[in-house]
């Protein structure tokens, strides 16, 4: 539908604020980004958060449909499956989807320029160094930290876990439901780096975790053969980031838990007093617009932990159902911001739930024999039966399905799975005449 | 233990900043109050909230302890059960307790200006119209909204369910767990005058509950022989305030949901459009302590909605914890403060989920057989065996029992009527005979 152009304001220049810019602006909006830090193109700065991050399904639908896909997947590196480095230094490779199917390893530094770039060629204006202090949904107006008060049309806000935004209207407010909740984990980036004359020192097209139950490192490729490790330890309790105070204790701990990957990590102890702990905090909250002007999006309406490698993903799928509103009710904003959380509050809400699950799963399942015998299962299930049986991370990962409908469904396949494994040989590969007898079970089950 | 006085500060000159200061002051400490609105005790202003509350025993327990137990029970009117005004127009009486047991209604106004006076007594000094806007535990530090910035060596935030000193606190600690969460019902207060020539329209020393399932109207007595009535409703749905927005539809609801109470407020539809329609929070947040030098007090850590009546009374009780706990560690203050959180977070929490439950009791329940029949078997019960057996409603309000305690022995009380309920004779009065036989089955079911 036809669309007036609007004065539309967005709090935040993240990967989120910039692919929304990109595409209100291609609808003819006038489009204005408020940023709070330096343009991350010009001054080398931390940008806060993770230094690459995995693309999916979701994440890549946006990225087309914005048209911006094809120069984010020149630096994107696909990552097949995971490789479990086990306790005894033994691997094992578990697929994350059918052939073919990856999960994709990309800067965030890289994707947020390009994302950027692309805004900027659409004709959107950034303003950095300005971003939001406060807001008010009537009106709106926005006013930003150089004291400057902006009056757009709509304002959106993308400004992340913290937004400012949404502060504004939690203290303007009755009603506003808000919680924010950590976990008892901290994170911690590390490096491996590239190989001697380049390439990769592991396996390149895996994302590698160490698992260690309460704990885990994790590894994902850089385009330039480097390593991106994470940490993700207790901050207290028996193995924890309290007792990891001097390099003596961080050289000891890894050599006694991730003892294949310490040998790859020459600046572990730099790496680990140079760079802060991180925490990781679940935000859910409702509603996400008010006065019909103002609209949380992405992490500002719900940040999640990185577990399933979907919060980039989810505030992208935001943008896509936004996008697909914008062309639905035309000027209609009244009926197009209800209709947009009316449909994504629900999904926001169940990808913080199947994140928090996630983080279970991959510290201490995945090296665990029934879970894996599950996956495979799960794997001829899918592989034979591809439209009726879908594991959950494929639902997550590869697919549009709502995050809503794959958290119902995942309740389902672990009532099914609860009931069925135990009759099953774990000694037996899982194969088609197993997948054809699990079939049937399946339908009478679903 | 002896104490070094301290510069104490506290945000907040309701009535747990009141009665905190009254106590810090009784132990010596120099303690200065910064409160946001006038003085009540001169300007006639609205408190913001309920107009008369349910003192029980652990508000007395505390007011008690301070010594200002006498100046309040002058106004305070003892309620020795609920009466229930059925839907037919009848009235039916449940106790709350053994003989004599009673909460108590008193003005929320009243007993803050005995608490002010009382502090001031004991050299407290209050400043008025100048309270907390921002808060740093780095310090202590508090800034007021005159500008002024006061550095005490201790700040307790006791500024409300909104506390601005919390706000501050989140804004500047990572690991900040909050949670607001709102009942989809909101208040309104409104009045049934005294009887002409004086005295009360309904029996004074009740608790009157219309009960009407999803809604309900209750009316509390006020020593001039007036009665505070309100109405708990939902904002939205089929019986809501969205649909009572002219006098007529506020005549014909009251008319056809509340007969008995209509023909009793002549005022109706004037205090209705009068009143504000207030909502309903409950505010879940750790830590309490920030810096060892900053702690939450009463609502600020544990706002809760008011069904038990233990808003005040947990606060209140946070307080004598408090004063133990003083008395206990002397100048060791981190050590105290420390001990608070530990032993007040579970409370505050608790007192949190009891009240939640206990509004779908007093609108739904209290006039369903099966419910009623199980409140006389827990009667007959606690009469009988008044140490195996308290009823929960008596360890919430007629003892000292921590509250989270209460809580997990709501779940086992549950769980034994669920069990032996269905195998009594509702028909027939609960006597010593069923009590003897049911200690039996309680005994073997704890």
């Amino acid at each position: 539908m036809a669309q007036t152009p609007k004065e539309i304001a967005i709090a935040g220049a993240g990967l989120v604020g910039s692919l929304l810019a990109a595409w209100l602006a291609k609808e003819g909006h006038r489009v204005t980004v408020y940023e709070r830090r330096p343009d991350l193109r010009k001054a080398a700065i931390s940008v806060g958060r993770s230094i690459n991050l995995a693309l999916s399904d979701r994440g890549w639908r946006a990225l087309e449909g914005v048209g911006a896909a094809e120069a984010v997947r020149q630096n994107a590196i696909p990552m097949y499956g995971r490789m479990i480095h086990h306790e005894d230094g033994s691997t094992s490779h578990q697929p994350y989807g059918m052939e073919g199917q990856a999960i994709w390893s990309v800067s965030r530094g890289g994707l947020n320029a390009v994302l950027m770039d692309h805004a900027e060629q659409n004709g959107v204006v950034f303003h950095f160094e300005n971003g939001c202090d406060d807001a008010d949904h009537r009106g709106p107006t926005m006013v930003l930290n150089s004291g400057e008060t902006v009056k757009p049309d709509i304002l959106f806000a993308a400004d992340g876990a913290f937004s400012r935004v949404r502060l504004g209207m939690m203290l303007r407010n009755d009603r506003f439901d808000y919680n924010q909740t950590y976990l008892p984990h901290g994170y911690k980036e590390l490096s491996i780096p590239a190989a001697e004359g380049g390439g990769w020192l592991l396996e390149k097209n895996a994302l590698h975790i160490w698992p260690r139950h309460d704990f885990m490192l994790i590894a994902l490729a850089n385009h330039d053969g480097s390593f991106t490790c994470t940490l993700f330890l207790p901050f207290e309790g028996n193995h924890a980031f309290e007792h990891l105070a001097s390099p003596e204790a961080v050289t000891e701990f890894f050599q006694q838990h991730f003892a294949t990957a310490f040998e790859l990590m020459p600046t572990l102890t730099d790496d680990f007093f140079a760079n802060p702990t991180g925490s990781l905090v679940t935000v859910r909250c409702q509603p996400w617009v008010f006065g019909r002007r103002i609209a949380l999006i992405g992490d500002a309406s719900h940040a999640i932990v990185p577990f399933y490698g979907q919060g980039m993903n989810s505030g992208f799928e935001d943008c896509t159902v936004l996008h697909q509103l914008l062309q639905q009710h035309g000027d209609d904003w009244d009926t197009l911001l209800a209709d947009y959380q009316r449909l994504r509050k629900p999904s926001g809400d169940a990808i913080a739930d199947l994140a928090l699950q996630n983080f279970v799963e991959m510290r201490d399942k995945v090296d665990d024999m029934a879970f894996l015998f599950r996956k495979q299962v799960e794997k001829v299930l899918h592989k034979y039966y591809p439209d009726e049986f879908v594991p959950i991370y494929s639902q997550v990962t590869f697919s549009h399905t709502p995050y809503e409908q794959a958290l119902a469904a995942s309740r389902v396949h672990d009532s099914f799975f609860a009931e069925v494994l135990p009759g099953l040989d774990m000694n037996a590969e899982p194969d088609r005449v197993l997948a054809d007898r699990l079939i049937a079970a399946w339908r009478g089950f679903r």
